[in-house]
């Protein structure tokens, strides 16, 4: 049984680790708005981010406690977390939706470096209206906002064995979830049905949410592997292809598996024994000191010895966690190295015949001496329905 | 049986609304970036946004097609929209995300207005780094970056037939789960498994995604409505509160319910019946040329009689649609006036005691005459668990 939440400690090392990396970058302070972040510092979870009314801001000093900005609607579950500073306004205000509170509780920190970090960067966004925003930076003159970005994933990448263990229970019931399916599964079913089921199988199994699903099929493989499912029928000789990012307590688990439906042809059965084995590749190149250019080298050399012209998704595997897809990326020019408790999708893509691929996904933990398995590897040959 | 998606003209008659307002407001362009309005324009649907990584741009000029601006891992999607031109770049590429493809894009389209509008206001959000943004903006020397939120929001307030037959379903579904739950509760539960039940079921009745589902319960009432489910076991006296927005086809519904475990005391009786009334009261004041501010003084007038003291979640309702809540809001101040395809909830709370609330929630469509309400009514009473 893995406990729900974290203890105080596990925030609080959070926090030092923020302020020791606001030094080594000259911040006065980060002020993060989205959902995992929030999450991340605050140990605040909810799904009423879905609702976009109202922003929420979490200022991180570089010295002292974390300050709450917030809707009086979510003053309540604030109070619940680590999180004692709590300023609050009366969302929504059309006239001044945190921005003159905002603007207060920043002019009025200690100032050293006059800047101030939000997430403006890679893999980031803002959520909050720009505009606002805009008036924000306008009303702290004075103060340079910078990028936080580099420092927050920086963090948020290196997971500790309280985060592993989340995700790897995201993984089992994934990997159970999978393992049931094959039974469920008829030729000539719908993929619309095919997700319906697979759903009700993962919350059998425990997930929490189910974030992302992305279901499609076709003759001996699929065009791309982001949208569906889709009004279409499963004939013998498809692949079906589902990727899954379900969550327990917050953490992802993002890894896809391939069906075969009825009788799959040769060449489908060739080009599956490739990627699995460039999925082995990548398994057995993830260990600390190595980039994760050289995971995508690993698995790129075994594919282009067996005649592969590359795939389209621009990289194959990356971070995840409080996100399906984090930083680093698997793909040449990455800068990061390999640590311990980094979490890493291995996603070996296989473009073949008339525009058709397969894509195979595992998720591992980087260990002390290599990595270790998060999910059920998947079999060497497809799962067979019908 | 509601179809999926929508005829090609739905899209064009959104297209050519957007272009009118595009000339009343003076804007060359608008650029959107984020799930829903991607789907409301695009037609595109993906779970794939769970992913921050790569940034993509819909361009809608004032005069012509729109225009995708998306990473290479999009093209085979969007090639089943009605979006025809699609430009795309090899994302994730660090140094330039699509940044000079956007200059050039935006450079070469016609300039009447020198403005083009992004999702900039309130309720919005750019889904991009905004160090990205400020890149574009940068490079758009001579053209003003405003606030398109005014115009995206104008037309989608007013749902379609198409999209309220759809909102309908979503509703229809959580009605029929909300119906089935009683029978599966006992005193003694503990909230996530009151999650995981009502999940399945939500499931089985045909929900395609479940987004929002906040879980909360209490002796007598609950103090917020946001967060959980947490580690808590029901015991007799509490009351149960589920909120929740599933999704049919991208669409969602919006509507909480309350279950009584056990025996609950008098009081929380007499705030039950106040609050039903003032939904009833709500529901009747829904009609075309009202404000969403006389729909709040309708509930808060019923409240208020009753001895109601406020609550403090800021409004009493608000629009729904693609997204779990839109504009316009019921509360004091709202300027928009209530038409017949506006699709909003009715949602008074009453505190009470120590700290405690009751929240009640339906949703209903603006027609010609009055409304429709799309949830099957909450009884009265509340329902009865063990």
């Amino acid at each position: 049984m893995i406990p729900r939440g974290f203890d105080r400690s596990e925030y609080e090392v959070r926090m030092a680790r923020a302020q020791g990396e606001m030094t080594a970058r000259q911040l006065d302070a980060v002020v993060v708005t989205t959902p995992p972040n929030w999450r991340y510092f605050a140990g605040f979870a909810t799904q009423f981010w879905e609702s976009p009314t109202r922003p929420w801001f979490l200022v991180l000093p570089r010295e002292g406690e974390p300050i709450a900005v917030i809707p009086t609607i979510g003053e309540p579950g604030i109070a619940r977390t680590w999180v004692a500073d709590i300023r609050t306004w009366p969302a929504p205000r059309a006239e001044d939706d945190g921005v003159s509170l905002m603007a207060q509780v920043l002019g009025d920190l200690p100032r050293k470096f006059g800047r101030i970090g939000w997430e403006m960067g890679r893999e980031s966004i803002i959520r909050m209206p720009i505009a606002d925003f805009d008036r924000i930076r306008a009303a702290c003159s004075g103060i340079e906002f910078a990028d936080a970005s580099p420092l927050i994933w920086r963090l948020r990448m290196v997971k500790s064995p309280a985060e592993v263990a989340k995700i790897e229970r995201a993984c089992q019931i994934g990997s159970a979830a999978y393992a049931a399916l094959p039974g469920q599964l008829s030729i000539g079913m719908d993929e619309h049905e095919v997700a319906r089921l697979f759903r009700a199988e993962l919350t059998r199994q425990g997930a929490d949410a189910i974030p992302f699903m992305a279901v499609t099929s076709g003759a001996g493989g699929y065009d791309q592997i982001i949208v569906g499912p889709v009004d279409r029928t499963m004939a013998d000789g498809d692949v079906l292809f589902i990727d899954l990012g379900c969550t327990f307590d917050g953490y992802f688990c993002d890894f896809d598996r391939n069906f075969a439906i009825g009788r799959i042809d040769d060449e489908t059965r060739r080009v599956q024994d490739i990627v699995w084995r460039a999925t082995e590749a990548g398994i057995a190149a993830a260990r600390p000191g190595a980039t994760p250019a050289d995971l995508a080298a690993a698995m790129v050399s075994v594919m282009s010895d067996a005649g592969a012209t590359g795939g389209n998704v621009g990289r194959l595997g990356h971070g995840l966690g409080l996100q399906l897809t984090e930083p680093p990326s698997n793909m040449p020019g990455e800068a990061v190295v390999l640590e311990p408790g980094m979490v890493m999708t291995i996603e070996p893509g296989m473009d073949y015949g008339n525009g058709k691929m397969l894509v195979h996904e595992e998720n591992v933990v980087i260990t002390e001496d290599g990595c270790r398995l998060l999910t059920t590897r998947a079999p060497r040959e497809m799962w067979q329905v019908g």
